[in-house]
């Protein structure tokens, strides 16, 4: 890089400074296209120069067009391959539909809720990242706008099989999703062997919240719990993780063979990639104690 | 992050900007240590607020304290624990002396030659970087401070084991490091199964370098060419690949026992970690054709 480069007028570029890591990510932008407040949040949408549509939340890179199959697949293939056959599955947060597009290539999912507290999420998703809105259609999709702390505490208990929580930070309307309240309602709602996963920020320094995350979904009564890592350029240092729990039943291995001749199409997933994302490196694992 | 937050004094951050991907990573900085511009580069050391230190050069993040573990054990480790028995080595580039302290930690190198065209590289890590530097006194420690390229070009045939690519960016210096050429007189200078390991950008937004890297190998006669993945928060996108090539032999394994009970530490490496930096997505394999 040139210095010259360097001196690019800043009203071109998108930056999101993460104090608690003192890191910065940024996308060159070509214009702002929408920018509102919510009841809850402020949603800025950008179209960029290398990587499709931003969303921004709060001042937060929340999701690019370029990258965002890295996170949603993670999200949610690891745990479905795991699970022996989740039939009814839970979305908390995920207003961007990404996540719901990729439960739905599964099969055997018959029924999946996507529970977020903002429904302008959903409607500008749907404006400026239709490819992730693709399967709002499905007969099996549920989309409800409410609190999804509310509705997990008040969930028919033993009822469902996977509970994704794709939220934004623990901070603001986020905060309750990261807590023991939380975990023992999902606890409570799932079917044996039942799963939730939730995204948990990033290994290398976000370790105290993965660990204070894990030891509430074991006070929860969750009898097990894994931390798989994957790449994500959006999110502070590129690098990011997501914690499974499971009742009743272990997270040791997943359906590799159902993996590995999968009947949907996916860019990052795949039978290699799902071993992979269970690896653990050793400075993680002195810290969890896997 | 609040709105204030973002209003910090860009004097406080040290942004990278790289227009290649239209995106930035920046490290907030407590103070510039030294600046200075020798015959090769500008070389720029920063005190940050929760990296350690920061080495620039050119403008571009080279190296942090935080963070450099995951690159240097990734450029060393894997291709030592894929060699039977790698004696000699050549480090070109690698002037922060990280991965020639890696590289050392294997009992079985007898000789390692780090060449870096600027000496001033390795006297700066040595006064700010002292850990990374910390194996330079090892007797079977050689540093070089000549262009790597004619070295390469002029060495003993059939001699070595291993040499380790450990440059800057395909653009200036370093730019010769990525073609035919060079990878010709490596292949010469490598003994039978010996191999080239060379770091090789982002797998999200450097696909095409990738496969010129690839093609350009499998020109200079290297058999079997393997590319890795692994995080690396401080270059572009914060998520970076190495590119193996081996001479008469395949790279389809590992030596698992040796780096399942290797008697030195890491902090990110392990035999898990070396079995998942294998693991291919999607979207690669589908561009390379692995």
């Amino acid at each position: 890089m040139s210095a010259s480069e360097q001196q690019t007028s800043d009203q071109s570029w998108f930056t999101e400074r993460h104090e608690r890591s003192g890191s910065s990510f940024g996308l060159r932008i070509k214009e702002l296209l929408h920018a509102e407040k919510t009841p809850f949040q402020t949603i800025e949408i950008y179209d960029t120069t290398d990587w499709g549509k931003l969303m921004v939340i709060d001042g937060c890179t929340m999701v690019s067009t370029r990258d965002n199959f890295l996170y949603h697949e993670m999200m949610s293939h690891p745990a479905l391959f795991t699970h022996a056959r989740a039939k009814r599955v839970v979305i908390i947060g995920g207003g961007d539909c990404g996540t719901l597009r990729e439960v739905l290539k599964h099969e055997e999912v018959e029924r999946a809720v996507q529970v977020d507290i903002d429904e302008r999420v959903t409607r500008l998703a749907e404006k400026y990242f239709p490819e992730l809105c693709e399967s709002n259609g499905d007969p099996r999709a549920e989309l409800l706008f409410i609190d999804g702390i509310k509705y997990m505490a008040e969930h028919e208990p033993e009822s469902l099989d996977l509970i994704i929580v794709d939220s934004t930070d623990p901070v603001g309307p986020a905060e309750g999703l990261f807590g023991a309240d939380f975990y023992a309602s999902c606890y409570k709602a799932l079917r044996p062997s039942g799963m939730l996963v939730q995204q948990s920020e990033s290994p290398l320094v976000h370790l105290d919240l993965i660990k204070a995350m894990r030891s509430a979904m074991r006070f929860a009564d969750f009898q097990s719990v894994r931390t798989l890592t994957f790449p994500q350029p959006l999110y502070p240092t590129g690098w990011w993780s997501c914690t499974m729990a499971r009742k009743g039943a272990d997270l040791s291995g997943f359906r590799e063979r159902g993996a590995a001749t999968k009947q949907f199409p996916t860019r990052y997933y795949n039978v290699d990639i799902h071993r992979a994302a269970l690896a653990m490196p050793e400075f993680m694992r002195e810290a969890l104690g896997d």
